[in-house]
Formats: C-alpha cells, structure tokens, sequence
C-alpha cells in the first residue's frame, strides 16, 4: 500500500548489477551489453507492474500506467546510461524511485485520471558523442531530427544509427514526439552531486533552477624565451600571468558565499618547454549560477582584472569562444506541489539550484518540468564511490508518490 | 695590421647566407646541406688566411695557426649549427671573430709561439638529438665514446653514424682527441643572449661562470570533480594549487635582483577538460644560478611554500626527477689576463655569468676556458630578430685579439 524501502533497494541492487566493474563502479554505455541486458530487466519489471512498455527509435524505455482519460501523460524518470566507471546512484535512481511508485499504485490498485510514464532515457551523459549530452531527451522531445542518425558518430566512428540498430524498428524512421504523447509534466528524481544538502543536514532537495553556464577560453599572449638568459624584470610570461588569472578567478568565487561556481579546468602552454619561458597559455574558464546577471558580473569582473594582469605582466589577454547555456528555471506551479507535498509528511528540504545539466533541462522546454534531489554522501559522483542513504532515498520517494498523485488528479 | 669591421661584416654577410630563411631567420641544422655549404666555404677562407684546415669525423672545422713550437694549441671558436628559424650571430659570430683575427695575424705576418686553432662545432644546439646539447665539443674532448654513432638517433630515427658519413673518414673510427691535440686554453666569444650588457650600457661581458641549473617536476595531486556540484569551499583543486606555486616561484624570483632565474615553462593538467575540477597537475621548474647555495635555497623556499600550498588547497606536492648540472666556473687566470687587455683598451666591460650553456661548458672540463660576450639588442635570440651592434663586434674582437696573443706569447 505504499513505498517499500526492501522493494527501492533490490530494484537498486538488480539495475547495479548491470555493468558493474571490478572496483564497484559502474560502467554502462548507451546501447552497451549491460545497457541492453538492464533495459531488458527494467522491460519486464515494468510489465510485472502493470506498465505498458515501449522502447523508442533511440532507446529510451517507457513504461506507462493509463489514465482513466486520455490525456497527455505525467512523465517521470532518469537516465539508464552511466559515465566510464561512474557510479550506482546517478540516472538510475530516478528510474527506481519512479518505478517503486508505480510497483505501489499497481498493489494498492490506484487508477489515476492522467496517465503516468515512467522514463529511462538513453544517452544523458554525453560520453558516446563526444560531450553531446541530454540525446535520449532531445530524441523524445523530437529536437533531433533524421539527420541527426549519422551526423552523431562516437570517437571510433560509429554512426547513432548502427548504435540504435539494435532495437527492431517500432517505428520506420526517427520520428519526432506525437502530439498524443506530449506531456503534461516532467518529474526527475536525481541525486544531488554535491554535497550541500548534506552539509546543510537536510533530506531532500526541490530544484528551483538549472544553472545557466558561461563557457570561454582565456587566449594569454606574451613572449616565448629563454628560461636563461632572460631577466625576470624583462618576462613577458603567459604561465604567471595565467597563474594571476586562475587565482583571482577561484579566489573571487570562493569568497562568493556559493552564489556561482568558475573553474578553470583546462590550460594549455606554449611551447610548454621546461627552459622556455612560456609565449601563449589558453585556458579555459566555466561559471555556472543560477542567473545570467550574475555571471554577466563575474565575466566583467575577470575581464577588469584582465586589464590590470596585461599592464602587470606585460601581455595580452584575449576571451575566445564565448559560449553561453542559459539556466532553465523549474516550473513554480510544481515546485509548490512538491514543497506542499513536503510540508504534508514533514520532510526537511532545501530550495537550491542544480549545479549539474539534466533531461529536466531539456523536457522543461517542451512541458512543465521539475526535480528533485537526494543528498550524496561527501558530494562524490561520477565515481565508484557515489553513495545515498537509502533513509533519504525511500523519503524521496513517498514525496515523488504525492506529488505524482496530485498531479494525476489533477485537470492540468 | 688589425681588425677591420669591413672584413668582419663580410664574413657574417657570406656565412648569413648558408640557410637563411624567407622571414630573416637563419635555419642551419648541424649535417644539413647549407651547414656544409657554410662548413666549405669556412674550409676555403680558412686556407685562404694561412690556416690548415681539418674535419674531424664528427663534422666539427678547425683551422690551425702552427706556433713556432710544437705545444697544445690555444683553441678559439663557437658552434657553426643554428636552431630552426634561429638567429644569424648565435655561434657564428665567434667563429667570424676568431677568423678575423687570424686574417690579422696573417696580413701582419705574426708567428706564435703556439699554435691557435679555430673550431667551428658540430650539433651544440642540441636541436637533432632531443635536447642532447653540445654534442660536438663533447666529441672534440673524448666525452663520446663510439657507441654514441648508434645510440643518439635524431627524432625521424637517423642515426649519428648515418649523419656524419657525409665526411670521407679521416679516421676509420670515431676518436677521442688524442693527447697531442689537447688544448692549453679555449677562448669562445658569443652573442650573449640576454640584456644585461645593453641595460648597463656596456660593450662586453667577461664571463665568470656558467651558470647551474636544477630542474625538477612539482606533482600536484587534488582531486577531480564536476566543476558545477563541487562547491568552491570543497573544492581540491590542482590547477589552484599550481597557480599559487607559479606565483610564489615567479614574485621570489623577480625581487631577488637577478641573483637568479625561476621558470615554470611546461605544465600538464589532467583531466584536463573544462567542465572538470583538475585532480592532478604537473608543472616543470628550473632554476638558474652561478652558485648551487643559491638554488638550494630557493629550493628549500619553495618546498617551504609547498607545505602552505597543501595545506590551504588541499593537495599534496611532490618533488619527482630534479636533476642538477652544476655551475661551470671560468678560467681566473683567463679572466684576468682577459680584464687587463679590457683595461689597456678602454673597453667598458662587465664580469657577469652566463645564463645560457655553451660548448665552453664542455671544454672548461679539459682546458682552462673563458667566454667573451658581446651585447645582445634588446637580449633577443633564437629568433629572425637577433641582432648585435657591429661597433660593439669589433671591440670584441680587439679583446679577442689581444687576449689571443697573450696566450699564445706566454709559456703557460
């Protein structure tokens, strides 16, 4: 009659069984043999509840539990895909969670007025195509059109469409959404990465925006010589200068009180010899915050203290390849919902940004979108050492229950 | 009956021209053809003055001044070799400083007690074979052995023996120089590469040592992490880390009034992406004086400053393949005999050290050896724009003259 944490953590220890590597990660490629074996797996629980299956063009598996009318459905999910010898927790627990619910209405018998899908979309992670992250969500939203199966090619050469080969075609070709199946929300359940809900002792998270993110390349120009016979008076080193730029740039965001993140994660010297002083560094610089005007500030800033570290050390500093993600604010109707929802079973929550891209980001362009984020324990991911405290996990869960059920019942 | 600027800037002119490049530069890489146009043409200028000319196996010139007894000579030249797209004084100009006071010599119809050879070297740059520097005035003193035919290879895989087999083999094998040859001195007048001597506004520099250097690597080791979850005060970051040690290394250095040199020119991040917090960085260091007390205790601040970088960026440094080349101290009794020939001449010298290596480095270990610099324009080398004051050239070479008739009048 409700949400079993037994029941989240065998669905938790069958999904990690698939890929699981010698050091306890998680290796899990789209479209991989453990990929498939788990798609299959989660296929068949999903039938054994109740859930009408379907697996697109792409690969995304769908499970849907109808509605009494026939209405655009709820969606709910995560990605299946993990990163090279990521972690257990990442993607999957969206589908788990989601799936618990599902096991949960199906036992107790409870038939909504909209229909639910649960989602475990292909390709989130953007380690097949070169960084493209977000494809199985950009394919179910129809962003990715027919083109798209051989323009996207892995570093080996393989074309999207050998990879999705695999599935016997349901539909002839890629086709973009149907207007029947357009949804009526969005929910996802992810954990958090990071680790303020556990600094802060908190349970749960309700995202209140997905960061915008200002990428761009810092292109120093001084004067290659000798590491020798040049005086240190007379340098013109884009190395120190570069060290002035990285400092002031992590300085400033640390004093920042956590309203924006900058790295510099990136650098690149030249002729990056150990007895030439350095000519060129380019580095690379990231600043995510939940509003643009802040990283409007921080980018005037850096380009300010450009102006005072060409005077110092006697360079020019030039911003290449400016490229900007907005953020993608979560829907504020949903975000009440689930804060009320939170307020009914007294669960501690935050209101906090997501500092990391998710399909939310991509879904929230196309219908009301929302997420909600479980503590990770020391902020690991990414890692074998990805870890959730099932006590959050299944706490998480039974708020993504009342808000799935407000929603059904709901005349959105 | 002495040094004329006209011959000198005719013998730079002419040997300018073997290899000089479209934008100025010079490229004349040990072995290539237009080194053994500029080697032949040597040849013939050098039987022209009087001299009697070898090759030795390895390809570096001599041109001999038989003395009127039979003593070990008193060598005096520099390298005929350039780096890619180098300078045209670089080496040469010792080479042409040297000729021209034999031209002298033999116009006046001076006879020395000893003999005066004029090398031209081989390979000093160390362009061909990986760094391997001064490879010809390693060959001239028995430093390498026959092995060295195979073992040093150039980076395409030619092998030293292929490469010198364009010289008819004046001996069946390579050779160490026999004792008959050994030198009583070696005198190398070179650009000096730097600008000390302009800044002071000074016509010549007397070496006194060539300088040690330390190189060792600084592994910093942080940890990776998503550049948007991992908040600032969380962060471990490599590249922070290594900025702040850049800095340190960089400002000590520039307020030690050039009692040394410090370069970070090489440094390699990994991860190394833009959307990832670097775990792990190394960065190369090089440190550069005339006394090995002054680099151990700059080394010892720096492994000082390393503490306080592990501790606030919480991160852990280590110190892997330091490897010393110890300072080369010159001649004093040359040096003296060099200041008192300044002296009767008038001209404004400075006793400074040589920040860069130079086959005197080599032959300082057989002979008793001394370096003459002549000023650098703007301290600039290795590059198309290198340049030197002719005025200043032939006031070198007066020196050079007198300090050369010095030795070879003196029974040392």
């Amino acid at each position: 009659m409700s949400i079993r944490i037994k029941e989240l953590k065998m669905l938790f220890e069958r999904i990690s069984s698939f890929g699981r590597e010698e050091n306890g990660g998680i290796t899990r490629l789209s479209w991989s043999p453990s990929f498939l074996e788990a798609q299959r797996f989660l296929e068949n629980y999903m039938k054994e509840i109740g859930l009408q299956t379907r697996i697109d063009t792409f690969g995304n598996l769908m499970g849907t539990r109808p509605g009494k009318e026939e209405r655009p459905p709820v969606f709910c999910g995560s990605h299946l895909d993990s990163v090279p010898n990521g972690g257990a927790f990442d993607g999957a627990l969206g589908i788990i969670a989601a799936l618990e619910v599902m096991r949960s209405w199906q036992e107790e018998g409870f038939d909504p007025l909209r229909p639910v899908t649960v989602v475990a979309f292909a390709e989130e992670e953007g380690t097949l195509f070169n960084g493209h992250a977000c494809m199985g969500s950009r394919f179910l939203t129809g962003e990715l059109d027919l083109q798209a199966r051989d323009i996207f090619r892995t570093a080996s050469g393989t074309s999207l469409r050998e990879l999705v080969s695999c599935y016997p075609a349901q539909s002839p070709d890629f086709f973009p959404l149907e207007p029947i199946n357009r949804g009526s929300a969005y929910i996802e359940l992810h954990i958090e990465q990071g680790n303020l809900l556990e600094e802060k002792g908190l349970q749960a998270g309700i995202v209140t925006t997905i960061v915008g993110i200002r990428h761009f390349t810092l292109l120093i120009k001084g004067r290659a010589n000798h590491a020798g016979t040049t005086a240190m008076h007379r340098r013109q080193d884009a190395m120190v200068a570069a060290a002035s730029l990285i400092t002031f740039i992590y300085q400033r965001a640390k004093s920042a009180d956590n309203t924006y993140v900058a790295t510099n994660g990136r650098i690149e010297a030249s002729p990056n010899a150990e007895n030439v002083v350095a000519g060129e560094v380019r580095l690379s610089v990231e600043i995510r915050a939940e509003r643009m005007e802040i990283i409007e500030r921080v980018f005037d800033e850096i380009r300010n203290q450009i102006s005072c570290v060409e005077q110092e050390f006697v360079v020019t500093v030039s911003v290449c390849g400016k490229n900007d993600l907005l953020p993608v604010p979560m829907d504020e109707s949903l975000i009440r919902i689930m804060e009320k929802c939170a307020g009914e079973t007294g669960l501690p929550y935050l209101k906090m940004p997501s500092w990391a891209g998710h399909d939310a980001m991509i879904m929230a362009r196309h219908m009301p979108t929302a997420m909600l984020f479980v503590p990770s324990i020391e902020g690991i991911s990414h890692a074998p050492e990805e870890r959730s405290r099932f006590e959050d996990i299944e706490q998480a869960a039974i708020l993504l229950d009342k808000t799935l059920r407000t929603l059904v019942c709901a005349g959105v």
